[in-house]
């Protein structure tokens, strides 16, 4: 398959490009909306991959240029920029690709970090509100710890529930989830179930800056 | 210590019980509206413990008579009577006892469990808002699956965030918590952090209801 992944010059964005690098032969572009940052990136996952014996090119561009024949999209920006981003990509994205999304609304208060949600509930939901109505939505990786993700030396052993209500789409994220070692999809039901599962996230953050010997945090369901 | 459990008849109030008997040497009080059920419950316990090779007592009574003279006062009933009981009880709770609250607000809509917190919050929040003023109050075990803490044969290892603004009430109860064998207590912070964690559980029954082999679900931070 090929997997654009939008603002993949970020935290979450490289960690699911080395992963998916290292583990999938899935074609992986790297989206930005500046083209030189998509190359660097690129170019610094690609030596990456290759110090752990992976040989791997990535294509890189605009983020609008990536999304075109992709099948793919993952929305790998922060909450506040996606309801533009979509909308930018939205002329380019084919009508069959599945737009993943993981960002989550998080906002830090003087005693700790506060879920923050879109107003529709999550920000999965905002996606499917803002995209094409026939364009298939998923929520994913909603809880993983992003730069452990892109430490390739560490082990994961945790979990991520995937939401959706094309249930075709959300089996194929499911199984491109499975696919990276050590992480274990879930089905998380409906789009709707959404919030539920992007609300764990400051719990992890919170969980981390109280005790010493815990940090990036994921979580497993067990 | 004396632990009295206010709803020690309920899901969560059996587990806590059959577990304390079974892990520590605590002294263990089964609190109800009615006295008979609290009776019936603490020799349905004594049994249980009993064919597990553990002898105990339990002591049993009203609510509002089992947290005389209590240590720690577990509040293990449904967040609609969490205002309501603790009114009832507080003429008789020890100004030194921690007061703990495990509740948590979830409503049930027609595509899955959506959290479901009282307008301060938290259940934890509320229970500090309605408590006298230096009444220490905690909040834990709102993501313990209450059947499976009540089985003893099921093994746990899961974790539950402990959350409270007096440090030393907060950890006795991480203490506490920890004594039970194969729970992991995590330090989550102040008492604002509670609708966090709380919020954790819908996602729990979420899961469970989408994939057939998870069932009883704990969390586990990793």
């Amino acid at each position: 398959m090929r997997i654009a992944i939008v603002g993949g010059t970020g935290d979450i964005g490289e960690g699911l490009a080395l992963r998916w690098g290292r583990d999938t032969d899935h074609e992986l572009r790297i989206g930005s909306r500046s083209e030189e940052k998509a190359a660097t990136a690129g170019r610094t996952y690609e030596e990456i991959l290759g110090e752990n014996g992976v040989e791997r090119s990535f294509e890189a561009g605009t983020n609008a240029t990536i999304v075109s024949s992709a099948d793919i999209v993952v929305l790998a920006i922060p909450p506040t920029y996606v309801r533009d981003t979509l909308m930018e990509i939205t002329p380019s994205l084919p009508d069959d690709a599945i737009v993943v999304s993981p960002a989550v609304g998080i906002k830090r208060e003087a005693d700790g970090f506060r879920y923050d949600p879109p107003s529709v509930g999550s920000v999965t939901e905002l996606v499917a509100n803002v995209a094409e109505e026939n364009q298939a939505v998923v929520g994913a990786f909603h809880t993983l710890p992003a730069r452990r993700l892109a430490d390739l030396d560490a082990p994961l052993g945790i979990d991520t529930a995937v939401v959706g209500d094309d249930v075709d789409a959300k089996t194929t994220i499911i199984e491109l989830a499975n696919s990276i070692d050590g992480l274990r999809a879930l089905d998380g039901g409906r789009l709707s179930n959404a919030g539920e599962f992007e609300a764990l996230t400051p719990s992890l953050i919170n969980l981390a800056m109280e005790n010493d010997d815990l940090h990036e945090l994921g979580i497993r369901f067990e």
